[in-house]
């Protein structure tokens, strides 16, 4: 297997692009991830993307942003993988420039969900569950994350409010990040305060619908410095699965897939957990961020939340996480977001984070969830 | 990079599935083509499909099918490439395998396309052109396809009457193979006489709304032995793309995609285009497999037709298509259609085409396309 590396990131800001399209939103981000690799045409692009289909009527994406990149000719491919996909489509990409099929893949995460109304875009998300046996029930992605989070806060003994860190510190990083959606900083007041979604949910638990396009450069290492002075090499790449319901689940509060893929990641990588210096996790909810920290193994089961309260996660913590502002204020465009963290984790690695920058970090994770954790995708990055 | 076979197949019928659902469908192909391998569990299942989210409801799939089929836990991704999606998850699979990402993955195409309205099918189908430019002005798949028969009639001098082999070909080998959808034998008169959907399209020159999964298992090449007496070589694999519309092509008879992923394929395998025994090329309408034999290099500019009049592609002529039916008569389930068609040609190249085998083949050819023809991804399998 070829070692392969980033040698070139580009992105959109996040936000609601009432007069941009899809394919322009697309474009932008391949053109800046080509500019910032000092490459011409790549020979392969694949995209990340979970509904095109749905939200904007538009299938053949890979091809239609190939087209449009001014790259007609050249390997096109859609990558899905629900929430995951901007995280699948690295792996893919990966995949394709180890094996030697390709020297130069645009890995792009996109994502524009403010094309049709709100009602659609809640079924499209419902999409990532089980059609027949969970979203037939009318259940959204809000509501089973709600069951999770009261079954969490009542095993281990949780008040809504205790899960505030996770949402303050996404805001605070946020504000130093001029390509993120929401650059207020939140108080923990504001939190306890904000409107009910799903109950324990409330809108400052979740990350907002939008639109946005994020994109990396792969080549091989041994090609990179040609290209750039700061390559950053994937260390791990890895994807799991688990059931995609949550009801034949041993435990809804064990999420097998992010352990699964984050441990086949530091395998492959040859490191420790505690080796990493910085994270990006799948915040879309509160409840996510808990878990997941559990399932990556920096906090014991039932410790996750108590991790952030000891501002353990704070750009000074043992383990910064969101520090760009995460899917919760940086935004969440579904297939895009896993795109962005491997973005946020290059430019961490290269020095360029400007006020967030992790001090002398040299390892970083990135991790990207879809589904009710069903499945998940792990990157780890180092210099 | 590593060396592909693929150590094992298998299929569903294809049809109106009115009672089976989409999981079945793809967990039935899955756990055939394991069978046939006599593998327990692969490392990663790769699917291929354009409009589960649309059609079904569903995303995820590939977490879906993995769940289902009792391999929660592995790797899992969709792969959407339009029509062409059935061919883009083998050559997903095939990078997956070649890099020694893992040994062992199933590439299986899976498309239901039955449960929704026709309407709402055309419509989902009318994703593969652009959204915004072609697909706006209610254009159908049909419609576009009927433009350039109708160019390539004029331009040519043929009559609608003389696309009629291919149609006859294709339901002539159908009888035989009991997995199709049509295996009733058709005349010239049958065609002459159909009902006409876009002139100069009729229903006979038009495959069919259907379900159906198919499914593939590739493994390193220097492993394949321990699994089957019987492996078969992926000796060329390769994707390429078109504008996605077709009002900026220099010429709109010319399938650029088609040539340029055969052309790469051909150059992998180091082969010429006259050595290839038999081929499954996307039939989807009767002027695909003129103008994708042409841009194959087996028939001239114009030649397509003809080449088809002169008795080439029957099973005992120079170049077989459509072997067991090809999407016109075995079906089109449209994510599906790719996977079938490898599947077609390991079973001829393995000996096991029944009354349809090609005698003494050793190298055959799959081509699946997609949009107008915007996709193709082309494979050459050997023994």
């Amino acid at each position: 297997m070829r070692d392969v590396s980033i040698i070139g990131v580009g992105q959109t800001p996040v936000g609601e692009h009432w007069n941009r399209s899809l394919r322009e939103l697309g474009v932008e981000a391949v053109h800046a991830a080509l500019a910032d690799a000092s490459l011409d045409r790549p020979q392969a692009l694949f995209v990340g993307n979970m509904l095109s289909g749905e939200l904007c009527g538009q299938e053949n994406l890979a091809t239609l942003v190939a087209d449009f990149a001014g790259f007609p000719g050249i390997e096109a491919l859609k990558i899905e993988a629900a929430c995951a996909s901007g995280g699948a489509v690295v792996r893919a990409a990966h995949m394709a420039v180890a094996s030697g099929a390709h020297d130069f893949v645009v890995a792009l995460g996109l994502e524009k969900m403010t094309d049709l109304a709100i009602d659609g875009v809640t079924a499209g998300l419902a999409t990532a569950a089980d059609a027949d046996y969970e979203a037939a029930h009318g259940v959204t992605f809000t509501a089973l994350n709600a069951l999770l989070m009261r079954l969490y806060m009542e095993r281990y003994g949780y008040k809504r409010e205790d899960f505030a860190p996770f949402v303050i510190t996404a805001h605070e990083n946020a504000v130093n990040n001029s390509w993120a959606m929401f650059r207020d900083p939140i108080t923990a007041e504001d939190f306890a305060h904000s409107a009910m979604v799903a109950e324990p949910i409330s809108i400052l638990d979740s990350s907002p619908i939008c639109d946005g396009a994020a994109a990396v450069v792969l080549c091989p290492t041994e090609q990179a410095r040609a290209f750039t002075d700061q390559p950053v090499r994937i260390l791990g790449s890895a994807t799991a699965t688990d059931t995609i319901g949550l009801g034949p689940r041993r435990d809804p509060l064990r999420f097998e897939a992010v352990y699964a893929s984050a441990h086949r990641a530091y395998q492959q990588a040859g490191i420790r957990p505690e080796d990493i210096d910085f994270a990006e996790l799948h915040d879309a909810f509160t409840i996510v961020s808990a878990l997941s920290l559990e399932s990556i193994c920096f906090a014991a089961r039932g410790q996750g939340v108590r991790f952030a309260q000891e501002g353990n996660i704070t750009l000074q913590g043992k383990l910064p996480l969101a520090t760009q502002g995460g899917l919760k204020a940086r935004g969440h465009p579904v297939g895009a977001s896993g795109t962005y963290q491997i973005v946020e984790v290059v430019d961490q690695l290269r020095g360029r984070a400007g006020a967030n920058q992790v001090p002398n970090c040299s390892l970083g994770l990135a991790q990207s969830v879809g589904g009710m954790a069903s499945v998940a995708v792990t990157h780890i990055l180092g210099n």
